[in-house]
């Protein structure tokens, strides 16, 4: 029997208060309004961006909120107006929209900017109409980024949703939808290294290993990579790692180590940590005449860029890529297709290293806060 | 009669310290060793790096000294191994070199860095063998960036010597040796708006007016200057400035004002001053997703540019070009040719607003002081 047009009653991990265990809970998801779909969650992942938010430090706290970001599922129903999906398509949720009719969305040089449905990390209501969809008995719940995707069933405005090819298998694909989009394509879409060239990669997490796996495709000959933790090399060679430094083990700043170890520097790096010595450390290892550096991690608040200008004058390159750069609607499709046509080089398997059944959410939490393996996949319907 | 392996005695205004009027003085300048050449100056013009190193603020004091590098001449003789110019040769000395056998030379990626020839505005002395080829009565008098063309001969590198095209009138290309170059370059080659996009150029100076000109070349819809000089404005309209914003006119930092007036932020801007304030406001006023800030400014010895690191996760991008990007050597004869063939669209008798006979180089020094004009060609022969 059909749910379209009702209030369907499911399992979701509520977040009530910061830093606090997800407490499973049963809610109710109000039907999709106009330009809004309603997608069966099969899989999530857990994202450190959902760690930062449920922590909550230095942010402004918007509880009880259901998090979660990273997702693969099927179209439930859809609300007024929505013609690009409908019932039944497999889909991404994207926590970054693209609504195709702005000047971001228009342009031919923008990609992820989108004026309406631009990441927002503090909105925790609906566009058409500022309030929730999900509620326990009566009380609402908020949103998270437009996804909230740690819930049996979201709603998320169309804008946010990318249909796949169904032959994807929606447990493999579902990181495609942040964290392997935003590693990879910082590489391979901005970064752009030549075959034979060297290449930095700073963080090891999977946003960090899914630049590697970049660097590797692109044909770099060294990808060498900056962590604070030892034990993530021997897993990182399995993404094409070949060297590692860990600043700890140095007196020195790690780009001078970098510079040192290249006769010059890198010809590319990509940061993924989000610190910002990080990033004046990826920015300042990249050979002068044409090295490029790109920032991935996501800053705090009052962090400062910082560097001498002349490091910039010297022909080096300083990039921010969002997303990996893909249109989020229009490239992601593609994404998955070349994946599944193995055009990408991309082993998920190697990302996805733990599942859980839905109940046990909060071990996701607990592996990535000890920064255990890469990505936990959580099974909804389990 | 030949004047190959003799010294040569010339008129050569010399720098005997800082920041007070050169010295017309009759000076010795020795034959061209191995891989030097020895050029008689025809013109030279004064550019602002001539009178940072005059002044000498900040830097080590290296007196008695040469100053000049933006000239033309024709080669007088040559020294051992030297092949790619013989005498007769129509020439501009070029104060960065390009040696064709480092690794920057030879990269594809690069221009501007080599390794044996890069901008040294410390070394006083010839790379053969550390010795100046200029003294009077035995007394040496130092070089300056390997071209010292405020005489009437000069000896420099050969990785230093761009041959021209013989047809090309000496006092109109004498500027593309360096402010020309540097200015259109960063436009051109670097910033590379698209039609119809908006530019914005900080600094009115020759660089300033030259990446104006490369902005209106590639048919730029608006080119906003921003210049602490509002008298500088008519005269910047000829080059195809449309809007001007004088940073004493607000209360608010430029980057926001330029923001507001142009809906989100110029597709490129390029900053030509070498403040360090300037650099920041050029890079905040790019537009968030595809905006593209070129610095080309010299800064301060100890300045830092600072900027929050979302402004680049934002998907902007900051880039230094030296020189414009072009290769000395092998790119400069090219530009002379385009300038001759009228394919650059640049008319250097704009950026010629006045000149002196060589027995009144000061005056060069007081008009740029006084923020008068902005080149002034001195005639070596007059």
């Amino acid at each position: 029997m059909s749910t379209a047009g009702q209030v369907i009653r499911c399992k979701a991990a509520v977040a009530w208060e910061a830093g606090k265990p997800l407490s499973i809970e049963e809610v109710e998801v109000a039907p999709p309004q106009k330009d809004e779909v309603r997608i069966k969650i099969l899989f999530t992942a857990l994202c450190h961006t959902d760690i930062y938010y449920w922590e909550c430090k230095g942010y402004t706290p918007l509880f009880p909120r259901i998090l979660g970001h990273e997702a693969s599922g099927i179209v439930e129903s859809v609300g007024e107006g929505v013609t690009d999906v409908k019932p039944g398509d497999h889909v991404l949720p994207i926590f970054t929209g693209e609504c195709k009719e702005c000047k971001h969305c228009l342009s031919e040089e923008s990609n992820n900017m989108c004026d309406l449905l631009r990441i927002n990390c503090d909105r925790g209501v609906m566009l058409a109409d500022g309030k929730t969809r999900f509620s326990i008995n009566g009380k609402p719940i908020y949103h998270f980024v437009g996804t909230s995707t740690f819930s049996q069933y979201t709603v998320v405005h169309v804008g946010q949703v990318a249909k796949i090819n169904p032959t994807a298998p929606l447990d493999k694909v579902c990181p495609i939808s942040c964290g392997i989009c935003t590693g990879f394509g910082a590489t391979v879409n901005v970064a752009k290294p030549k075959k034979g060239q060297t290449v930095a990669i700073f963080g090891l997490g999977a946003v960090g290993l899914a630049a590697a796996e970049g660097a590797r495709i692109c044909g770099a000959s060294r990808i060498i990579a900056v962590d604070l933790n030892p034990r993530r090399f021997e897993e990182a060679k399995r993404f094409g790692i070949t060297e590692f430094v860990n600043p700890k083990d140095y007196d020195k700043p790690v780009q001078e180590v970098i510079v040192e170890m290249t006769g010059g520097g890198v010809d590319r790096s990509v940061e993924c940590t989000g610190s910002v010595q990080a990033m004046i450390s990826a920015f300042e290892c990249v050979h002068d005449g044409w090295g490029v550096c790109v920032l991935v991690g996501v800053p705090k608040k009052d962090d400062a860029f910082m560097t001498h200008p002349l490091n910039l004058l010297s022909e080096r390159t300083l990039k921010g890529a969002f997303y990996g750069n893909y249109k989020p609607r229009t490239d992601i499709p593609m994404v998955v297709d070349k994946y599944l046509n193995k055009e990408l080089g991309l082993d998920m398997d190697k990302f996805i290293t733990h599942s859980v059944p839905f109940a046990d959410i909060n071990k996701a939490f607990d592996y990535m806060l000890q920064g255990i393996g890469l990505r936990c996949m959580i099974h909804l319907d389990a």
